[in-house]
């Protein structure tokens, strides 16, 4: 068995960014960190943690760390108690759920200090099967293997952008043409919605100029600007339709479905977040495909 | 002399993402495209392109991508004309400024498809002097060697949380005891503003709990949602404290410098960016300290 106080000087060094900082965190000296944590090296075999302001993980002092919150949820588990305050608690999500309906559920569900990876719908459950989050918001209907899932129904996008754009680009319809030529907005290199969507359309994969930056909301603001199209979650578009800022490029939605995976150690002490996620999935995405 | 059409190629297939693409966008074959790849790894003795869906760089790769989107723009510059149209602009900015004052300036630039590297405004200096990046929003006043380094005025933060939160956690004022139970909000580990403004409150260093997640707007709602406590900027705020969905834990602002750094090779192509930048800078940001 690994040495548990290590593992823990370990998780306070990340967690603090700091030697001095998990000093104070655990109660401890500083040189009494460093030698957990060198001994903790010693033993693995690998060197754990990039000194530096802040300290960060390497890959194998990531998946230490990630072991060592899995073992208290499983604390939490076997002994039939709720999570002790502020257990640490590493999701994955992506960024159109944290935008749009995810965080009243985590809001409402006591004990944990969240730690959300954000990631792509299509890449979320990767998390999952490097064990480095205990539950993932996916695209993946699963399971991943030592998973539950559960379907959450989906998220809808509208393609749309500003009606001087509109009006600019696509005058003679949505077409493949067209569609080279217009600027696109999109997520980042592993945000396919718009490449899909504009394939679906011109019937024949179409190479799409596009802006790239990683953010929910600046999407509707840069399509409110003009500055390009981009496939938009329907609940952060309502504002922006009723004021007429945006219209949408078509009426034909891209539904995407969503599920919540969570590793089968931490149903038990996440059972509270699982209702609640469920709930506001329920209350927000479309459940009828 | 580098082969600029096996450069091109290898832009090609990084901005669509596939091999496919790449010999749609430049109108030759698939093999055409694979065999300019090959030689260009040959010729520099690495492997630029890791194959998959999508298609990414290594990081030799992205180093010749990022040079050969500099090469056009010199030659922007070399020949005194506007850009082409749709040129790859590559910028790193940090999520506040993306979030609050910047996106206007970057829709009223024609002729660019913008990429923005989002990164703490500490770390977005190291971008442009890795030279992937041609211009920056930054915290480091520079200049960067190579830069020319534009003060843009400051992006005021104010720690806020819900008026439940503050009397549950700060009643007795925001003390070092207070800090150390209360769950802060921190976007991620470079994030320094809660620590620095905590350990300025509380007048020593103090171990915050906190959850992470990477969205200036998720920060607005999840404190408004009783969350936790973060330092937000003003500009996402003023809604919020107008409704009472969040009140400031101290009137006390943290100032946090911008700068603009650009290239000095790209500065010629940039000047309309750089104007545009400066003005929406001046019209949001506090600019006497």
């Amino acid at each position: 068995m690994l040495d548990y106080t290590q593992l823990d000087a370990l998780s306070a060094v990340l967690k603090t960014g700091s030697f001095d900082g998990a000093a104070g965190a655990l109660n401890i000296t500083q040189s009494a960190v460093s030698q957990r944590i060198k001994a903790l090296e010693n033993r693995v075999g690998a060197v754990l943690i990039l000194r530096g302001q802040p300290c960060t993980a390497t890959p194998a002092g990531a998946r230490l760390a990630a072991h060592a919150d899995a073992v208290r949820l499983m604390e939490a588990g076997l002994l039939d108690s709720a999570p002790a305050e502020n257990t640490p608690l590493r999701l994955a999500a992506n960024a159109d759920s944290l935008a749009t309906w995810m965080l009243p559920a985590l809001a409402e569900t006591d004990g944990f200090l969240f730690d959300l990876v954000i990631d792509d719908q299509d890449h979320s459950a990767n998390w999952l099967r490097s064990g480095e989050v205990a539950a993932a918001v996916t695209g993946h209907p699963g399971p991943v293997q030592g998973c539950d899932s559960h379907a959450l129904g989906a998220l809808r996008y509208y393609a749309t952008a500003s009606p001087e754009f509109v009006e600019r680009h696509f005058s003679k319809g949505v077409t493949a043409e067209a569609l080279s030529r217009a600027p696109a907005l999109t997520f980042n290199r592993k945000d396919r919605l718009q490449r899909d969507w504009a394939t679906g359309m011109a019937g024949t994969p179409v190479t799409l100029p596009t802006h790239h930056f990683a953010s929910s909301q600046g999407f509707i603001e840069a399509a409110s600007l003009g500055m390009g199209w981009g496939m938009n979650p329907e609940p952060l578009l309502r504002d922006a339709l009723a004021r007429g800022a945006l219209c949408k490029l078509t009426e034909t939605p891209l539904d995407t479905p969503l599920y919540w995976q969570v590793a089968r150690y931490a149903a038990g002490p996440l059972a509270p977040l699982t209702r609640a996620i469920k709930a506001a999935a329920r209350a927000s995405l479309i459940q009828e495909l």
